[in-house]
């Protein structure tokens, strides 16, 4: 088989890959290890920059995610027992939209589906191969059967675990790693949000999240310990804990107890790989780099990735060299940077850090009443929030 | 001897007190363990806020500081090889002005002599007693005497090193301390400044600083370890060392060289005690906190804490009630908190960090990227490095 890309991986940086190039008259191939309902049903990230939301929108993908998805002007940072608006709508003219990662592929997956792309789920042994020449290869199996796709160039949007970043060999990759020594304990429940706006909240007993994915479904994070067990986390546990973290002067905490549907631990980490491509192999989203999710930026970063290499690709394809596509890495990573640090700083803010001095805690609420009381130090929060410029 | 306000210390902190007292008709005795020669030559801080300009200029202190003062409207930050400019002066409207501490400290001293107040150098055995009762008193001896101070409150000036902050009860005071792994290596030298702006410079070598004295006296410095033996920097060592850290793509690194007047190594330390009260014990300046001097803070938060402290005495002194004063430790800190915030973000933004890794050095650029880049994150600094409104 021949394609002009093969794309490992369909996430949302695949799928979209999938469609622009679709779009712009190029073929693809789509390989999935997993089935189109472990995919479909995935929780991952919930939030939409505003540019993420205009790349799925003008290229045809907006019709549900303006329906359904959650429009929000502003967020609350709440320390020292009380809440702190951040007016993102006002400060930067823009919007987020809550709009679960799981809702973005299955509109990815019904376009794909609807003009009969190519879209492999439950392929295996997945391998890439001759990305150093003008002919790289990639081999799987499909129902016990070996097959070969033959491509121009290969999209690796595999996320971490995948296996295109491992097939670079050694030495070309300079790998950037952060590993935080905390994690999140996150739920889904059956129960009407505290707030219509996202609720980071610093605490002494650790960091709180109250976001949501729709007006009937909460989504509730706590701090906790990388090796937290989460057996040891009951119910009862887990809303107590909530109840203290999120807890106003005025007692209010907002918090609306319902049936936990999902329960889980997410590792807190910062990585990225220079540069973002090997011979034929382009790396996108999080088989090149993962953010630790305070800033709500892994999504976005997957997006504005494929939004560079698409057109890149389209460059490449319709015979206008390989400029583009020799650029893709820098300007890639020149945003990926900025969204580094901007998670880095929102997680080292709102985190409690056992192993931090007092000195350290004094910086953090000095940092927070800083953010809250000057409007350029509310506007660095809410600029990188919202997203900064796609270009 | 009696008076209404004992003054430990004549820093900026002791002195300007002892001169803002007096223009409300409140009487004070200043006392300094060290020769009036000393403190008049002692080399600190060489930058004021331009609200630290106010405060000297309307209390009839600005006339030698508004001539020879070099105020400035903006600084480089140098990275990459790159200069950057922060407008401060277009950012925030606000300059800020150069001009040397042991220069306000002889203003102040002339000041306090112009009109007869009492000044004591060179005195010895300084403790403070009775702290916790409405008739604190000073103890010293001056030319071989003992003498004792009566006094109905007591302003411990007298710097991280000084008597009264040790003379406070274990237990009453929370310390907050960060020692930096690294320190200053400072240099006077007889050339003109590297620009007529100041140079914040951050390299992989370590961090290093172009300021000035006036247009014939440069101050540069350079980052080094705390232990830094200053025998082993040769002049030669040390303006090989500054061109290098300063060097720009361009090849121009403009450092001159001219005979070094002056070396000296400078700890970076962050340090701040609560409250800053106990009795009618008050602390203000370096004897109560230290900032690391890369925001220029040092000398203007004494000049802001001593503002505070000066209303708070002359309403206790006028009748008007003891709540100024016993408003003053939560008032300062407020303020002290912030500048520590900034102090320890641009020490930790420009610094080499040894035991950093290579993901902390990119985000480091990021964050100096960042900042030259927007608008707001300009801001921050701006806002932050020309002084945060006093009240």
């Amino acid at each position: 088989m021949r394609t002009q890309v093969g794309i490992v991986g369909a996430g949302p940086a695949g799928l979209l890959l999938a469609h622009l190039l679709h779009l712009a008259g190029i073929e693809s191939v789509v390989l999935e290890t997993r089935s189109r309902a472990y995919v479909e049903e995935r929780i991952r990230a919930g939030l939409l920059e505003q540019g993420s939301v205009d790349v799925l929108t003008e290229s045809g993908l907006g019709a549900r995610l303006q329906r359904e998805g959650l429009a929000h002007d502003g967020l609350e940072l709440r320390f020292g027992g009380a809440g702190h608006r951040i007016d993102l709508k006002g400060l930067t003219g823009k919007q987020v939209t809550i709009y679960g990662q799981q809702e973005v592929v299955k509109d990815l997956i019904a376009a794909r589906l609807a003009y009969g792309g190519p879209l492999r789920f439950e392929v295996a042994d997945v391998a890439v191969h001759d990305l150093e020449t003008d002919a790289p290869r990639i081999t799987y199996t499909e129902g016990g059967e070996a097959r070969v796709l033959e491509c121009d160039l290969i999209a690796g949007c595999d996320g971490f675990h995948g296996i295109c970043r491992p097939a670079i060999p050694p030495g070309v990759l300079t790998a950037y790693d952060r590993v935080y020594p905390f994690a999140w304990l996150g739920i889904l429940a059956a129960a009407p949000p505290a707030s219509h706006e996202l609720i980071y909240a610093r605490h002494e007993r650790g960091f709180a999240l109250a976001t949501m994915r729709s007006p009937t479904l909460s989504r509730l994070y706590l701090q906790c310990a990388p090796e937290e067990d989460i057996a040891a986390w009951s119910d009862d546990r887990i809303w107590a804990e909530l109840h203290a973290r999120l807890a106003r002067r005025d007692g209010a905490d907002q918090v609306t107890e319902g049936p936990i549907l999902q329960k889980g631990i997410t590792a807190m980490r910062s990585y990225v790989v220079e540069p973002m491509r090997h011979g034929r192999l382009f790396l996108a989203g999080d088989a090149a780099h993962i953010v630790p999710p305070t800033g709500a930026k892994g999504m976005n970063l997957a997006i504005a990735d494929i939004r560079v290499l698409a057109r890149a690709i389209e460059g490449f394809c319709q015979g206008h060299g390989s400029d583009l596509l020799d650029g893709y890495s820098a300007k890639a990573l020149a945003r990926i940077w900025k969204a580094q640090r901007f998670s880095w700083w929102m997680t080292s803010m709102l985190h409690r850090f056992d192993g931090g001095d007092p000195f350290e805690h004094k910086v953090q609420v000095a940092e927070l009443d800083y953010i809250c009381a000057s409007r350029a130090g509310a506007m660095t929060l809410a600029e990188n929030y919202v997203g900064l410029p796609l270009d």
